[in-house]
């Protein structure tokens, strides 16, 4: 029961945190609208800060199984694998109403002022390009991308871009941002097809 | 007098605003690091959405007075002219500690909940773009461009990647990000030279 009560804060929180932000999310509308009392919020997180980093660690636990399922796909080839992931991550978005990614969203309203949370968040940014970056050398391996290409750095760029993309489709509430940067990304990125 | 006190309280504004975000700025703050008196900031501003939105307008006012230097050089190639607008940029992030853009950190963090700001910020950005599709017009007159790319799309993407590449930048204290992305897109949207 009382994993049951965490696990509820902490759904709750990822899509408070999106929508409002840190600042902005007091713990007193998190326990009105979840109807749970204060004792046991401060039973499961020792403070504000904890919580939001608890958040974040559902967030990308999240993130790491759509990496799992949809890279582990070798069905599929390496790029393809990589397009789906960013596919179901808009889907995601749109169940969300399209407000954008809470790493960007936590990165941007805190790493000016929390080490904790820049650090936090440059963490999952770049476990997130590692993960790519494996599946684009896959991509080299099988001729999708040049033997030159540096799958770190196109890894790393591809995370960067998508997260400005996905700042503009929570500015506008509409995905387009995420598919036209996917479109040039791939396009820029792949070898061509015959 | 007036007027100094008003863009003094603005300028300040757009330092803090940038580390701090809107939610973590007090009013309380900014009057004590610009030992202004709190009287004196309502008698400018209504509020401090009416200051922010100010400092936002200040903020622009300076990326305006930077796409019309760099993009009114004729005496370059423009997509020169366009790469050397985000020079410009990446070293004012540089006299700032790389802190990002204000217009993506107060976007992020205020979107989700402020009609005013969403449109706002998204607004900001649209103007960008705009000036950039004009240049990018120029490019395709000029070869630069292939005659099938799309102006307005390729502007958009621009700046949308910028803002990803600058939250990046942010996290790590680094352009690296910022000229990464500009090279993976000029790249890939320019003809390639002979």
């Amino acid at each position: 029961m009382a994993h049951a009560t965490k696990q509820q804060l902490m759904e709750h929180g990822v899509e408070m945190l999106l929508i409002r932000g840190y600042n902005d999310l007091g713990i007193a509308a998190l326990l009105e609208a979840t109807r749970i009392p204060k004792g046991s919020f401060y039973h499961h997180f020792r403070s504000k800060q904890d919580y939001a980093l608890q958040v974040i660690d559902l967030y990308m636990e999240e993130v790491h199984a759509g990496l799992e399922s949809c890279l582990g796909d070798t069905s599929r080839p390496p790029l393809e694998r990589i397009r789906y992931f960013f596919e179901v991550s808009e889907e995601n978005y749109r169940t969300q109403g399209y407000m954008g990614c809470l790493l960007g969203g936590l990165g941007q309203e805190l790493s000016g002022v929390s080490e904790v949370f820049r650090q936090k968040v440059e963490e999952c940014l770049d476990q997130i390009a590692g993960r790519l970056a494996d599946c684009l050398h896959e991509a080299i391996r099988r001729a999708e991308l040049p033997p030159e290409a540096n799958p770190e750095k196109l890894a790393e760029l591809l995370v960067n871009c998508w997260e400005g993309a996905a700042l503009r489709t929570r500015l506008r509430r509409d995905p387009a941002p995420l598919r036209d940067m996917l479109d040039f990304y791939f396009a820029a990125a792949a070898v061509p097809r015959e």
